[in-house]
């Protein structure tokens, strides 16, 4: 991980627009950012798809033989292709050849892969994946996780999402103080189900995260909570209802705003302004989600990513490599460790 | 049941802006719709928000006396004050005096009031509260079930949910085959946690439901489904979610449109059709939601309510009682229970 440039390896067979935009977003990043990209597959495809562009910079491909498709199951697809990108990629960080993994391919498989090839973090029982959301608050982000991983959680599990989470809005994120909230369907302590019951509490006593108590679902995006933890389920219907919701909007305003000829007139004058709306509500300027937890940095985008979403995913691996996400989970999972208290 | 016009009892003392916005609500829905409305509440109040208003109308007084605060545990507080508003409407409905309450206090002491006065319907384990949202298809919505009554379910409660919202959404709704989806984090059967799986293959058994399979959050507004079920932890935190986002698109709408000269002058001659989104996105346009599984009709809405909410709780209460929900659901639930396998 000494290595001056981050050196981020891309799964460039895995999603619906593979190679062609994965290749497209990790040209824009080789090109635009202090970063190394290794473009992990087929090497005639991938190097049909270099060819399109015309850039200056030199891509290594590491070959890779075929991908896991989204209707295989994860584990004994990648058990039964070895050389399959998303593994070869994972092998790459395993082998210290790379610092970070890219991929908008099978994202159950992308996490089987990075748990079977690089393990879990000592002191973490379950990686989860945190994705970030835009809040009201204008350039202040919500780290939200589990959204997908696990969908039951214990609230040991819980404690440690807000343990990781905290430590990566810190460091990648740049917020000083994070502060925690646990979602829920009440502000009161009182309120939830048992598991919430009990998480709130282990919240509440953990020196090391800065709880501020509940969060409700109107919360979520009002920039008072920088991390909010839940289990996968939850999280999960909420990070897709959530995106989602973008695409309906911009939905209502192309139907509603035109109508009439002052709306006409009215939406050619600001389609500038609407542009720039589009742009906050769409999640491809925000890039993909994190599985922390795993012994390595891994972004796991959409699967109908294009090449702005990678590129995105590739400037969030980078910033978590250069800030030392891993290194500092790890020295202050052995921190926390000491001071624990059992159970749950 | 037999009167011709329905009879709504509304908590006049429930709510932020009680009584006044509940009074001005109540007097709009008694000139408009055809309703009697029966106000419950302290009268003197009532009779000083009656008399804001120049309306010919005569609206009928029922006294009661305090109202259950919300800070205060509804199950203690509805049984230490029996002449609480809440309790006196319910009372109304159980007397056969009304058809359906109306009430912005205290959800769960609304809820509990109903348990508690009315009791539950025959062959219904758990009553739920159901919410309707609009979807992305113009003049179509979608109705969610639970949304906050019950934090942990068993399958066959998330079953009856599905069997009641079926009901509601084809009589009141006026949905011709009503199409129920499980909200889950994907779409194979296989998908999920363990109760999920469950209802999956209860839903799918259930010959008085079309059940269409799982619902991610991505569908729920995407005007696939007409009945959503989940659990009332998840529901009310996608529900909150959901209410929250639609402020959160006009204040970016607001930041974002009038930048610059021309989008001041475009802003200006959109204002019109800002005011139409800004509606579609305004949950005060879409009123209540509505407590099923219960002997009444009861309508909660938010405890922020003012006039045009409290119409339209109004409206809905009118809709389900002229449409017989409640006996279409008892005269089914019976069929249903003729048909019904044992277990979970």
């Amino acid at each position: 991980m000494a290595s001056t440039r981050a050196r981020i390896a891309i799964d460039a067979m895995g999603g619906d627009h593979a190679p062609a935009e994965i290749v497209a977003g990790a040209i824009r990043a080789q090109e635009e950012l202090d970063v190394e990209v290794l473009l992990v597959g087929d090497p005639q495809q991938i190097e049909a798809s270099l060819k399109q562009h015309n850039s200056s910079h030199h891509i290594e491909i590491v070959p890779a033989e075929g991908t896991i498709e989204m209707e295989e199951e994860p584990l004994s697809a990648l058990r039964r292709k070895p050389k399959a990108s998303i593994n070869v990629a994972m092998q790459l960080v395993k082998k210290k050849q790379a610092d970070a993994v890219v991929s908008a391919g099978h994202s159950g498989a992308a996490m089987a892969a990075a748990l079977l090839r690089l393990g879990r973090l000592p002191g973490i029982d379950r990686p989860a994946i945190g994705a970030v959301l835009p809040t009201i608050v204008p350039s202040k982000s919500v780290l939200i996780l589990d959204v997908g991983a696990n969908v039951d959680c214990r609230p040991k599990f819980l404690e440690q999402f807000a343990f990781m989470g905290s430590i990566y809005s810190q460091y990648v994120l740049g917020v000083d103080t994070p502060k925690v909230g646990l979602l829920n369907i009440g502000e009161e302590p009182s309120k939830g189900n048992d598991a919430a019951l009990r998480t709130y509490q282990k919240l509440e006593e953990n020196p090391n995260i800065t709880f501020l108590g509940n969060a409700e679902g109107r919360d979520v995006l009002s920039g008072q909570f920088d991390v909010i933890v839940c289990d996968g389920f939850v999280g999960n219907i909420l990070l897709k209802f959530a995106e989602a919701v973008g695409g309906v909007m911009v939905q209502i305003l192309k139907e509603e705003l035109p109508k009439g000829l002052h709306g006409k007139v009215g939406t050619a004058l600001l389609k500038p302004n609407l542009e720039r709306i589009k742009q906050r509500f769409d999640h491809a300027e925000h890039g993909g989600a994190l599985l922390l937890g795993v012994e390595g940095i891994c972004i796991i985008t959409h699967g109908s990513s294009q090449a702005p979403s990678i590129f995105n995913a590739i400037r969030i691996a980078k910033e978590a490599v250069d800030n030392e996400v891993l290194e500092r989970i790890q020295s202050q999972t052995r921190i926390a460790a000491a001071q624990a208290t059992d159970g749950d």
